[in-house]
């Protein structure tokens, strides 16, 4: 298996090297073949090459069985251009590889609710899937321009049948897999998008007769993601919405830091990263939390490698740490005992030995 | 002054009689003449004349020195083609009164905290005002169509300068009047609208020197309100983000029942609203919560009418009555009394006197 390591910039690196460890032993253990190779993306990139996104980067990709992701990002890049800043590697690597589908499962750890800001009896329970549709939508519409001389300005919400169907798919199939639940986010009262999007899912309906359906409005689920969270299964929607609601939702059990996403596209590869960013505060310091990069990786050993043992190995290796009470700076657990990156990745990896 | 009120559907009945009340109350004791003239919107339109908006409506209301609205929608209608639908009346009327800066106050009621799905720690001391575009944006733009034999969908984001402009200078003043904070929600990393938005923020900043100005990605925002809603003071945006963070962010502090709304054009004509919907489930049975209504008629007091004192008096009896425990069935307040809408009015009626 060809796995492509992109760390980009700030922690990205960090967490990476942790995720490599962890994933050397993973093989070892369970005696698989992993080749790493390591390219570069986003600011890195940018000193680098002139570019958040070389295209020895993309054909690296395209090439490869699966990428991992680090972060992109930091102050020094902030007033680029935009053709120059780092989140266009990002927004290019999702479109060249076709990642259409942005899944981000959200699940509480036990020993970390305490964090949360929501009351426990509100977030206790909660473990949901947003299922965020990632190369359409307004993020890649044409026109997107200033007109009348700079007096006035448009965007564009394109989507054809077929990439709105292929995410609602995507989220059904989902769903089947866990407890039968799909909320489909849309503003289907005002967008003609989000009318299309709803008779889709509805069309859909027959062939997943084990999957209830609901519709909810995008306001309507903004709100219940914080009076209800635990209400939801798998959550699916466009990109925009899906950007904003996924961002919501990952702060709602208190350890964003431990959070991690896989977006792929139909032939299986898909990139995995952690729904942190690159922190660039704490970069370098050997602070850094490198779990939701660790089960970012996790998550491409079930995704694209359809590794379940190993990916849950990996799992339980990091519920075992924090049950033992271990934890980075940017978490607490009462009685526990802070540490630091290289510590962390090392109890993960001796539980996997 | 000329109040022209709008019903609507549901609940909006019972609590627009409510405001009506309280209004006639302080004309009475302050010496000024209000005269009322209701009319049909949404649903109740629908039934009556076969439109969510009729004319007659429409023309009331550009001669009326105010508006108030109760809400509209109800499952009646939920399956009505769209040009049929309640909540196209809400958007017709917008766009007909040109009310361009939607404002959303909110703000914590001490004893109705503990409700909030938030920690009290951090919801205490939240004291925000979001200010939306309402009248631009994807929800006017255009082409908002099929194509491809219905192979694919777009919708346009459209913004001209001015519109941005207008908005921007509204969400200033407010600072100006409140804690001298705004934070500018957008996508500028991903939208040339948002880029676009952005400038022109930037631009307008000398003019008001006394504020300061911070730039939030959507994104970000979604988890700001959650993980520190005391950080922001005023929070301007465009129609769309301003939906969702608006709804967002009205159930933080717990007692969405209580929160008023203005829409607001450049001659000061307004059209106020609670936040709450039309509530079906409860219509009828006296049992709503008139104190967003109620609220609303406070800002439309103080804002299209600059009677500032009489606006004071209307949140004071507000909050003397639920100092003194009393409260309706959709919140609760410990040792505190039930009551029905009625009875609600009646209390904040009994202090005003
Ligand atoms: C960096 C940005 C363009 C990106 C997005 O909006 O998709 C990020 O917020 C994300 O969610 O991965
Ligand atoms: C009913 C709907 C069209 C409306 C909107 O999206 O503007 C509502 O959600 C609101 O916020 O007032």
């Amino acid at each position: 298996k060809r796995i492509v390591l992109l760390p980009g910039d700030g922690i990205g690196k960090e967490v990476m090297h942790s995720a490599k460890e962890v994933l050397t032993a993973i093989a070892e253990e369970y005696n698989h073949t992993f080749s790493f190779e390591t390219h570069e993306i986003g600011g890195a990139a940018i000193d680098q090459y002139g570019t958040p996104l070389p295209e020895t980067t993309v054909d690296a990709c395209k090439q490869a069985d699966a990428v991992l992701l680090g972060a992109v990002g930091g102050p020094k890049w902030d007033n680029n251009p935009s053709h120059l800043r780092p989140e266009r590697g990002l927004l290019g690597i999702r479109k060249a590889l076709d990642l259409y589908a942005n899944l981000r499962p959200i699940k509480g750890f036990k020993n970390l609710l305490h964090a949360s800001p929501l009351k426990e009896e509100i977030v206790s329970g909660s473990d949901l899937l947003i299922v965020r549709e990632l190369t359409g939508g307004i993020y890649f519409g044409t026109p997107s321009e200033r007109r009348d001389n700079g007096e006035s300005v448009v965007d564009t919400l394109a989507y054809t049948r077929r990439e709105i169907e292929r995410i609602v798919d995507k989220a059904f199939q989902a769903a089947q897999g866990r407890r039968g639940k799909l909320t489909s986010v849309d503003k289907a009262n005002v967008l003609e998008s989000s009318k299309m999007w709803r008779e889709i899912v509805e069309e859909k309906k027959a062939q997943y007769p084990e999957v209830s359906v609901e519709h909810v409005l995008v306001d309507a689920a903004a709100m219940k993601l914080i009076t209800n969270p635990a209400s939801f299964d798998v959550v699916v929607t466009e990109n925009m919405f899906g950007d904003i609601l996924s961002d919501e939702a990952s702060v709602l059990t208190g350890s964003l830091g431990m959070l991690p996403s896989a977006s792929l596209n139909e032939s299986g590869v898909g990139l995995y990263e952690p729904v942190h960013g690159s922190a660039p505060d704490i970069a370098g310091k050997g602070l850094a939390n490198p779990v939701a990069m660790i089960l970012s990786a996790a998550l491409m050993l079930r995704y694209s490698f359809e590794l379940e043992d190993e990916a849950k190995i990996i799992e339980d290796a990091v519920q075992s740490v924090l049950d033992a009470g271990y934890h980075t700076a940017d978490l607490q657990i009462p009685n526990g005992r802070k540490v630091g990156t290289e510590e962390m990745t090392k109890l993960i990896v001796d539980y996997i030995r």
